[in-house]
């Protein structure tokens, strides 16, 4: 680590000689591989983006020139080198660095990012700023092949194309993957541009710079000489200069190449090629399996893990293998999330009623409209923080249309150590304001099973949630039974206090419920609510309080408010969930407790409000 | 219309021979002219499709074969010949037929549109069910060259060009506009393709129907002869049969061609170039002027409109090129929507700090976003229904950053003859769920004025909401000035019951005030709200009625209710706003009365739910 260890900031390495960048990037690669095994986090994607980061910050003036990295779980190598080396032992922990950019933890961090595809947006609105303000300086987005099947890219590569006079790079990280494997067209002909590959980059970097009669005359002998027109590249005709693609592990070929686009004026795309997992042979051989890993022995690689408690995810992957054994018309969907939704046995068992349409959530979410038209019933299998990024199809063309789409909500709630970015805090607001929903959120494995169920046969729109990781550990019965339309369940019957609990929060309500003796309601639909139990609940105890894991601000608690209001009920209320702020990475258990969630921060909430005695600030002059 | 009155259903229309075809297409052009001229309505997209449109009916087998018109506001020949020509009198008005397809209204109408951008995802969807189902029959996408330019449609090409098995047609309608000009570079690459126009269209059909080996061959001569490789089209790359461009006003070229590619397997891509507004000189000379119209008479063609009071969309306007002018940090952004946000002027005026990103929500978010990182002030004027379609850009790039992003929100609540697809009715609940964001509704002209400045000058994300049309004619001060963050007013002052008014309800709730000597506020911020409002006027009232034009559920009297419940207050509360479901076209005053939101309305509803003698079904055990 002797040379990483004198470079504190990109300033320091521009003062390194050429030829000891590769010795560099060698002590990169083994601190990524040791740090990473101790605490858990991305490798693949860092292991295949190291000399990409340090010819970038090696050629331009960082923090002046604005790189911004798309989804940016590869910016471990730009946070190394941008003073952030000793703190890699807190990476993704409360308090500690975070996984992803963020303009409040560096200035080299320009943009924050996580969800894919955003990259050359922001970068083009910089450029853009910084043609309007009249400053010298360059914008960067640098974007993985996978995360350019999303529209906002082409959004942004069509109007940046336009722009002429703009200091825009965009660079094609082509690694041939997003995190599940390739799909689409758009992969289909990176493969073919990649199939005379390296040995174009000389001839088109010098192309690019020279004067403009001189380079009409050289294509014009070049055509002569080939008897054929080159074709043009799509980027080409988007209007970018296209440059590649490039061996993006080769510092010989990144850097001189870098630097001469440094001079060219207008957008300019280069296309480099790399590979995840790039140095360490069992990353390469398995960029999937080490794209997020825990901590692990980098001699021994990530062994089977011991049989844990089932997770959520697996949860729904048994059951769709199960309900499509059950039902052939059921069809399956995802944008890219083949593993992290838990499809993969899936895939293999049911090929042909499996769609990955990429990283293009919009599409994903109105195909399965078109496919529900039909007949046939599409399950979208899609993260909660992910769905915001097909709201209006959700809203315009499912539920507009009353199709019968099935909607599982993945990682809803907190998410631990992809933070802020992941959280799946907002659902239950944004969905249950939408006509002809149904929304329900599953408190233990076996209900989620059951809600999964009773979304799929119910004929119309129906979302059902569920949280990151294992459960409580309840048993999962094999059966496909459904539960009751918009009926929760009394869980323990207590007095004074009732407390309507929402999925994740139904077992630390009752916990709380125990220390208090309060009832507990498992309310199981935050759409339709049960209104009947919320009277009842009313009707027979002092104080309600709701608890969900997500915002507070229109969320099911505010349903249970509004269904009081409606029914004419004015009783003391206590509203608990997510804050109004975003929250940061760290221990699930840990954030949740920080805000008040367990249980034993829901009975400290009760007692402060309703039971210190007679109910504190209570006003009644109903 | 001799021949009109003949076709009921398109097996009418497949029974007439193709030489009447061209005498219908005029005859159809007259029908419209003529109903929309006195009903109001789509004139030049109309015009421009009644070919084509005859076209795809005479060739393909409807409704077994399935149409979908992306944006749909093109489909009035379409439902001329499906059996609603004698509805057209009701046309967009209550109880009439709709200005887009809609299943209810027609099984020829297989998928509702009207945001962009939607079809090629929904016709994909319904051609991979027609496949799992093993049933025989075409899905058609017709979508316009503005529509392409939005990243959903890039996502369904991108996932259908790899389907090599589906009987997907994708139809270009290229008349090289979106309602504004065209922008960006895809239709920059549009029109190269037409410069060799039509020439082409007998070759590639001819090709595409070869079998393959002579295909090869013919492939083969044909680069001999020409020396040279033709290049592939964009959509050769994304893996569709490209065919075209063709002449989309000659039934000679339209048909003959579409009977081949209905042979033909696979994805196929034809583009077809027609003009807005053909036939009807004046909308051709002026297709944006005649892309919606009202009334008017058609030897005339439509006159300047009489003064009338000033419209929401024009105080945006004014205030736009004043504050530009005030401070030159000013951006403004707009995604594809110039004329209906009130932008002409300021684009004139301002022509380097005006950004017209094509129909792109996602990339006009995102890139504001980027701007704001450089220190120059972004406002992006956006509709209410089409900010759905950038909801993951708002949370994730602007405001879990804090950017300081102005977001002018047209045409919030109920929008009228356009109904339930573009009204704007859930932007209070999907806004307020997100931390940072500020949320203000304005009252009347001038307050919205203010509401701007004060969105401008606050340092993060804020949203100003206003409703379609006119208001109540309130006279706008022109100077800039602010209004307290988080503050309300009380507008009148009564007794026992308060009713908390956001935005365009408050002069309705002003009415029904008067009638019942009740309090009116004027709350302003629906975020963040004024609780310390809500508890003066709880503390000092029987009763609380919050009133909004937004949906109930999760909307600004939620909020209240939360605040009461924070406050500890349990009140008798009634919450007035849009019912939860979606609500169809018809003239908005109406609409608004049918669902109690005028002043009568309001104030019935307040007697009958508290001032009926005592309080009705309030339970009170607290």
């Amino acid at each position: 680590m002797n040379l990483l260890e004198t470079i504190n900031d990109p300033a320091d390495l521009r003062k390194l000689p050429r030829q000891q960048l590769a010795p560099l990037a060698d002590e990169l690669r083994n601190f990524l591989l040791d740090s990473v095994s101790k605490t858990g986090g991305h490798l693949s994607s860092n292991l295949g983006t190291v000399e990409l980061t340090v010819a970038l910050h090696y050629v331009f003036n960082t923090p002046h020139d604005r790189i911004v990295w798309d989804v940016g779980h590869q910016t471990y190598t730009h946070k190394i080198l941008t003073g952030r080396r000793e703190q890699f032992p807190t990476l993704r922990q409360l308090d500690g660095i975070s996984g992803f950019p963020r303009r409040v933890e560096s200035e080299y961090d320009t943009f924050g990012t996580a969800h894919s595809s955003t990259s050359i947006s922001a970068a083009l609105g910089m450029a853009l700023a910084a043609k309007i303000k009249g400053e010298q300086r360059h914008a960067i987005a640098v974007i993985g092949d996978g995360s350019m099947t999303a529209g906002m890219a082409f959004e942004a590569l069509n109007n940046a194309g336009v722009e002429e006079d703009v200091n825009l790079l965009v660079i094609l990280n082509d690694n041939d993957m997003s995190i599940s494997p390739p799909v689409g067209a758009l992969n289909r002909y990176l493969a073919r541009l990649m199939s005379g590959q390296f040995y174009a980059a000389a001839k088109n970097v010098g192309k690019s710079v020279l004067p403009g009669p001189v380079l009409e005359l050289a294509k014009k002998l070049e055509e002569h000489a080939k008897g054929m027109v080159v074709p043009a590249t799509m980027f080409e005709e988007f209007g970018f200069n296209y440059i590649g693609p490039i061996d993006g592990h080769d510092l010989d070929s990144l850097i001189p190449t870098l630097q001469n686009i440094r001079n060219l004026k207008g957008p300019q795309f280069l296309h480099v090629v790399t590979k995840k997992g790039q140095g360490y042979k069992l990353a390469e051989a398995e960029p999937i399996l080490y794209h997020g890993t825990g901590k692990f022995n980098p001699a021994e690689g990530i062994k089977p893990a011991p049989p844990s408690k089932q997770t959520y995810t697996e949860v729904f992957g048994n059951w769709l293998c199960d309900m499509a054994a059950a039902d052939e018309r059921l069809v399956a969907i995802t944008p890219a999330m083949r593993e992290g939704s838990g499809m993969v046995r899936y895939h293999a068992e049911y090929p042909d009623r499996y769609f990955d349409v990429g990283i293009a959530e919009q599409h994903s979410v109105t195909l399965a409209g078109g496919m529900a038209c039909e007949g046939v019933k599409p399950v979208v299998a899609i993260y909660s923080t992910f769905l915001q990024r097909a709201y209006d199809q959700l809203i315009h063309d499912v539920a507009l249309q009353n199709l019968d789409v099935t909607f599982a909500l993945d990682r809803a709630g907190l998410v631990g150590a992809d933070g802020a970015t992941h959280a799946g805090n907002y659902d239950l607001a944004f969905l249950r304001c939408i006509p002809n929903m149904v929304v329900m959120a599953a408190s233990d494995e076996n209900e989620c099973r059951q809600m999964l169920t009773t979304a799929y046969r119910y004929p119309g729109p129906a979302a059902v949630r569920y949280p990151r990781g294992a459960g409580i550990g309840a048993t999962v019965a094999p059966a496909l039974t459904t539960i009751e339309l918009g009926k929760g369940e009394i869980r323990r019957q207590g007095e004074r206090v009732a407390i309507l609990a929402f999925g994740s929060m139904v077992a630390p309500a009752l916990k709380a419920g125990g220390q208090l003796n309060a009832t507990v309601a498992n309310m199981r639909f935050v759409k339709p609510l049960d209104v009947d139990l919320v009277k009842q609940l009313a009707a027979s105890h002092d104080y309600l309080v709701t608890v969900e894991e997500g915002c507070v601000m229109g969320g099911a608690g505010a349903a249970v408010a509004e269904a009081l209001a409606a029914a004419g009920i004015a009783k003391p209320l206590q509203i608990l969930g997510l804050p109004d702020k975003f929250i940061d990475h760290g221990d699930p258990a840990k954030l949740l407790a920080s805000v008040g969630l367990d249980g034993d921060g829901i009975a400290a909430s009760i007692k402060a409000r309703f039971l210190g005695g007679e109910p504190r600030l209570v006003v009644n002059n109903g």
